[in-house]
């Protein structure tokens, strides 16, 4: 008897553009529709864009800024979900679980009271190596 | 009696600036060189390179402007391929796959036509999360 | 009885920006406080770090260029390690070994003598493509 066990994707969200929280949230959405177990843990700039109000206010890196207006109307023509109802809909799986990275939130001075109440576990990077270990997928993103 | 099973490299190629579209071509290209199987999925940025005329015109990042002009005179004198040649050199090997990411063509109103002729696939992101589940190695550059 | 292996972390250091110089270090002395291997492939703008006096000048990227005095001075307030204390306590640990990548050293005219004397090994893709195959985890930073 072969014992079945869900795949893993872990992340590492690192960008705190919505080129980069796009990526995560899609592949996201798409391995929890594929019955894989979600691990995506903020960093960086990424933890930054868990502080309530963050999410719908990301744009694109300077590079590419002058095709962040254009892009942001095509997703409204679209109807594409904003990246924070991308994240609720997550949520909503029972798949996918958020991690706050705390170096970075000591190094923003951000409290947990600052972050959205989707997040689910506060946790340092020995937390994510174990998890990246078990894992079939690790990006940073 | 042990199977002999050719390694394989999975890249998701989301960057579109000559210092990320190297890394993905000159890993993909030792890569092959070890006999190893190289997917690549292009997404986001990466993916408005495969259109037809866009790598060689690509640049580096805002951040790293002013040193564009001196590395490609360097290439040129170094008779570097350009990333165009790579990726031809790259398909020649037979081992070299390039996926296009669909949800990004039409984010960015990208058609089949518009892209260079060597993309193998239009694919969404569960063809690359299976392919990425079964790879030696995974990277998001 | 099972035979015990030490698991590896692989890491391309791509980024010469502290937002991602950190990462790699904090991830590192993570990994090597839990008692694995790290194996730090610096390429590109990371390469350009590992030159004597480069790394304690890292800076932030453009997108976030408003934020590099304000982080610099919290991470003074916290007497954060700088980025080449934290690579030096990492060789202390005798877990931690640094890669510099020799196409971008011809790409970018860099010689041996110029890199700090805690590198490791000058080497090519082919030896990363192989750590890489081997380790439990790997990251493109």
């Amino acid at each position: 008897m072969v014992e079945e066990k869900r795949r893993k994707l872990a992340v590492i969200a690192h960008g705190g553009t919505i080129d980069r929280l796009y990526c995560v949230f899609i592949l996201a959405s798409t391995a929890t529709a594929m019955d894989m177990e979600v691990h995506a843990y903020f960093t960086f700039w990424g933890l930054t864009m868990l502080k309530k109000g963050a999410l719908d206010k990301a744009g694109l890196p300077s590079t590419y800024k002058h095709m962040e207006e254009p892009l942001k109307e095509k997703l409204g023509e679209m109807k594409y979900p904003s990246p924070y109802e991308m994240l609720k809909r997550l949520k909503a799986s029972g798949l996918f679980k958020i991690y706050a990275c705390t170096p970075t939130m000591e190094m923003f001075g951000v409290k947990r009271e600052d972050l959205i109440p989707e997040v689910d576990e506060l946790a340092g990077a020995a937390a994510f190596l174990d998890l990246a270990s078990e894992a079939d997928i690790t990006l940073f993103i």
